[in-house]
């Protein structure tokens, strides 16, 4: 690990350090400035998206680089799920403040674990198995109107590690690959009209805070746009997501905020799809919709301090992301031409290079009018393009 | 000068260089992180706060200093007004982009300019001379009621430099220090129901956008509270707060935040008081407030982009400042007891030691009824106190 640009440090105000340099690390900059907390990053790579408060960089996996870094800050979180569990644990053998913890982290990093624990909390959920044996994904598939969600148990996101099949030879090579021991979660394919995501926000000392749920609509596995609050959810609907999140929220014991992505059925049931256990994409549109930001109340739950309100500032808040950005380069490069066509467009850009499908940046618009807000934050998403 | 802290830097995307470490440079770097625009500061000291994204620390009044700093910059701008007019023009002469330019900001930086201008302009402005002569001085006292605000030309600020005086023996101090061809400003004691601030942004190329004028509340001639818009402000008094404003930025070819106080008299004149050319204490309440904040503008402006909506994001929005601060210490030892009181307050620390009547952060709070708003703004502010 190397030590690049250590901030002047506040010795009588919480350091919070967080691990990944991505985009999540970069949006907690901000609130971190405004509430006047120190805020350090621990990011992979030179140059990350998080590099105005990247104090250190090196590789999250090794121990003594995050142990090392550990040192220098007050409270450990995360820009991803990915850092492995036995470190952190050793973390909290030596003393250090780590949020979520990895009692609750480890539901997020391995899926299998998460349907055991979502199933003991009696929490709705889809009919699933993990196996390691083709001919049970088989008979499960038979059982399931002819196709199932396969997914690898760690390592997926935005779609990676998850497919959608008819037999279990498409997943030959995930079977073939398995270590001892491991298993593939197997799921059925649920038909839904809608996916809704609920984020809750849970301090140590048990407060939590729900923010109004959100329709999220999914392009080739990834988010592409998050309307909040979600559209004509009828008062079941809306009270279910919530006492799911609280139910889930309580159950792992999470500390920070916690994304639980859900199925709307056909038939009005509500089922739990993923967790994410840090702010999400779909909590994006909290930053203007919202009176506290995820980033914010992430920030204040893993300090344990009180949390703010999660209520929203308008009647209507719509996110998109720009996905692929500008061929030619970063976003900034349009914004002589977006900028003057979108005044009311919140743009955000993660400085990052542009690649097919890769989330650079995002835009969100409020205001009192659905079909208003969302056709100027698509429109002015797409203007990157 | 001391590099100490170079942030990565994205060559395609402009590098914004803010001269002055204080709270204004502060409170840009959260939307230059979000518009994903480098932003790097000079820093009087190790510690400012703008610390996060202090890459140097020296002195602004060195020109070396200055011209070292902006050779690692695209466009060079300011916290604060004390910059040597010189230093900038010599900026300029090597072709670098100074926003406010020069020409412009001498306006703010000498009182009696910016009188001769804004008469020559024709804006409303109190009576007033410059003199070197105490005897001038008290013929104007004897023929405006008996009293007069005398103001050293340069340097003022927060009310310092700034003196109510019934005979002119009472600044013979500043008399006796005037230089060769120095002379002190006085201007008629106006009697005025309360006191009003227009901002507006203007671009290089001419755009120009203005805030809702808001009303501004001082405490010992320092900014205390800021409602915006203005209560009860007539359409007139609107109107001829945002015309003056336009004429104003117009006028001096500002580029970014112009800041136009003025009183309004008990006769229902409005006249022009103070110009800042930064963001101003008056603007803070437009980072929840409105669409687009004070920093985000500046930032757009002085990098030439189109400027953001400004219009209000509630219909009311009032921001207290936290003068001195907690006697124990930060803000942040108090956030346990206050933001479990005040969930809706958005509170900002500007991370400075506290000492009495000194700016060390401030609350605001939005919502529909003005009473209810101005009350918890107020409650929350002074209790950190």
């Amino acid at each position: 690990m190397r030590h690049n640009r250590r901030g002047e440090r506040n010795l009588l105000t919480v350091t919070i350090g967080v691990i990944g340099g991505g985009q999540l690390a970069r949006m907690m900059i901000p609130p971190a400035i405004h509430l006047g907390l120190n805020i350090s990053v621990l990011a992979e790579v030179e140059g990350s998206s998080a590099a105005r408060a990247a104090d250190a960089v090196g590789d999250y996996r090794d121990p003594e680089t995050v142990y090392a870094f550990a040192e220098t800050v007050d409270v450990v979180t995360f820009d991803h799920e990915h850092v492995p569990n036995e470190i952190l644990l050793e973390l909290e053998r030596r003393g250090k403040q780590v949020h979520p913890r990895p009692g609750a982290l480890q539901y997020a990093q391995d899926k299998i674990l998460m349907r055991e624990k979502l199933a003991a909390l009696g929490v709705p959920i889809p009919a699933w198995i993990a196996t390691s044996n083709p001919d049970e994904l088989s008979s499960f598939i038979a059982e399931h109107g002819g196709s199932a969600v396969v997914k690898t148990a760690r390592g997926g996101y935005d779609g990676k590690g998850v497919r959608v099949v008819d037999t279990a030879a498409e997943v030959n090579d995930w079977f073939d690959g398995l270590a001892e021991g491991e298993r593939l979660l197997v799921e059925e394919k649920v038909n839904f009209v809608r996916e809704l995501s609920q984020l809750v926000a849970r301090r140590p000392s048990g407060e939590m805070r729900s923010w109004p749920v959100v329709e999220t609509v999914q392009k080739d596995g990834v988010c592409a746009e998050v309307i909040a609050p979600a559209p004509v959810a009828n008062a079941t609907t809306l009270a279910t997501a919530a006492q799911i999140g609280h139910t889930v929220a309580e159950g792992v014991s999470v500390t920070g905020v916690l994304a639980v992505e859900m199925f709307e059925t056909t038939d009005g049931r509500v089922l739990v799809n993923e967790l994410a256990m840090r702010p999400h994409n779909s909590g994006h549109v909290t930053i203007e919709g919202s009176v506290t930001s995820q980033f914010e109340q992430h920030l204040r739950a893993v300090a344990d301090l009180p949390l703010g309100s999660p209520a929203m500032t308008a009647p209507v808040a719509v996110m998109v992301n720009v996905l692929g950005g500008p061929p030619e380069g970063t976003m900034s490069l349009r914004y002589p031409e977006v900028l003057s066509q979108y005044p009311n467009a919140k743009v955000h850009s993660y400085d990052k290079t542009p690649r097919p499908g890769r989330k650079v940046g995002h835009v969100t618009v409020t205001g009192d009018s659905l079909p208003e807000v969302r056709g100027e934050a698509n429109a002015c998403a797409a203007a990157f393009l």
